[in-house]
């Protein structure tokens, strides 16, 4: 069986598959997208983010329809990094887009944090390059808004939508925390309810005095239930994704995300290196189990460090 | 000005500044660490984590009180892992603790994660590290169980309390998630609320399903609005720490502890070298600069890592 053949020729059980070997972090993941990269760079990284409850699911559900109208493959990547607490919302939401299932130009999958500390980046790298070596036109990747997700997701994706509600106070909270500096496109769902025009106006009036040269991001009125403004908005996706090709800011964005992927990709080793030295005969695990009372955890990282480097080398 | 030395004789003021360098992570926060080596170890380490709304710091609140009433000094370390979003509500719940800010047997401190991807946990452990230092009987650790923080409130504490609120479903999500594994002490806060009782059966139930050998897990009524089960809750932590202590659990947990600091000294560490090799001058830097299309990350991140070891190197 070749993996790489079957998921580049469209095969989804292949997807699916590889997709679960990037979860469980199995180094066949990585020589899988290592031989893929070559087939790399096709898709618009599209992500999706907003706090709980702002309709995030409802609205991809949305944009699905609207890119499957154009004849365009999707891939929804949602991205769960919360905790088992909320793990039953999350489900809830992915039964909606259960109306896409016939269709094999929409591939839907769930990501959770499996209890790996940290570890989920590479995860979500690893399964965005996979849907896009898959060759789907739009990768979208949905996360709950709680953690630092929200700033993460910007950093994997093309293009980051933010989704707000009417009057909910998130939009206050986001113009002081200055996550509105990572969003290219700014969403106000559920424009059914009220105050719907007077939040899009705030966070416009806020938008404009932080005015950057380059590109306006816009705001966009939805209402995804009412399947309400999604043209509009998958306009707006459409136009920052020829905006960073004309501008040549896709490149530097691209550049830009390999070095953070190689950095969390060395964290990530180091850190599975510096556990086997731990838990092996070396000496500084023999110097901790030998110890009484407290010792200095930064001079022993030291130490762990120097060997993990004459161990780990290139490869 | 001595910081380790005002830090040690009970200065508040130097706790606080510590801490900040510590969330800053300033190098100095780790040296300080590395001289106040011989102090640690005191303190009785209690993380405080579930759900939003199970009302952690009500019950943090209570405890205080009741600690403080046996003229033990104690130290609460809000840590939120949340985004910006939640912001307000962590600190509307501060707010709470305001009633203590005149007894000087009680510090009182809120970390965010100001941004840092996956860096939170180095920064609690330096600031436990420097509660624990400065004399505190007791250090409560409390966070908002969303993310990853209620697995890893339970590597970085020495006893692990989880807080559910009765028919919310988080019991039935916990068992099914294996986070009680986690958790020495349970606690169903809101008991006045209908179906605790219950609740408190299905915890119990559970945990005799899944009974191992050693420490058997209370499962505690609380109302911490009304001040109720409090000090059955206290007891049932001081039992835990008892248990520690006389089972050889408290040193054997302590060295897993100190193992999976020194991992994440490293990671941390790899990281930030990984960044510096990546922004300067280097060979992969230049090779990434020059590059036209897809690149292999794997492949450089081994570049990168070996680059890392022979300027990082022990220090």
């Amino acid at each position: 069986m070749d993996l790489a053949g079957d998921l580049l020729a469209g095969d989804v059980r292949a997807l699916a598959r590889a997709i679960s070997l990037a979860e469980d972090r199995d180094p066949q993941a990585a020589a899988l997208v290592a031989r893929l990269q070559g087939h790399l760079g096709h898709a618009h990284l599209v992500g999706l983010t907003g706090p709980p409850g702002s309709g995030k699911s409802t609205l991809a559900d949305g944009l699905v329809r609207v890119v499957r109208a154009q004849d365009r493959t999707v891939a929804v990547l949602a991205v769960d990094p919360s905790s088992p607490f909320t793990g039953g919302a999350v489900l809830g939401d992915r039964v909606r887009m259960s109306r896409h299932t016939l269709d094999s130009g929409v591939f839907i999958r769930s990501m959770g944090a499996r209890g790996h500390l940290g570890g989920l980046a590479p995860a979500t790298r690893e399964a965005i390059h996979l849907l896009d070596a898959s060759g789907r036109d739009l990768v979208l990747v949905e996360t709950v808004g709680v953690g630092q997700s929200e700033m993460e997701i910007s950093t994997i994706c093309d293009t980051t939508v933010l989704v707000m509600m009417p009057e909910s106070g998130d939009a206050v909270q986001s113009i002081k925390a200055g996550i509105m500096e990572i969003a290219d496109v700014f969403v106000v769902n559920k424009s059914d309810l009220g105050g719907a025009e007077r939040t899009r106006r705030l966070v416009q009036d806020a938008l404009a005095l932080a005015r950057k040269p380059g590109w306006q991001p816009p705001v966009i009125l939805t209402s995804a239930a009412r399947e309400d403004g999604l043209d509009r908005l998958w306009e707006a996706i459409r136009k920052h994704r020829d905006h960073l090709a004309e501008s040549g800011e896709l490149r530097s964005r691209r550049l830009r995300r390999v070095k953070q992927e190689i950095v969390a990709l060395v964290a990530e080793r180091a850190r599975k290196e510096a556990e086997s030295v731990l838990e092996g005969d070396s000496a500084v695990a023999r110097k901790l189990a030998g110890q009484n009372g407290p010792v200095n955890p930064y001079a022993l990282a030291g130490e762990v460090l120097a060997q993990v480097a004459r161990d780990g080398g290139p490869g």
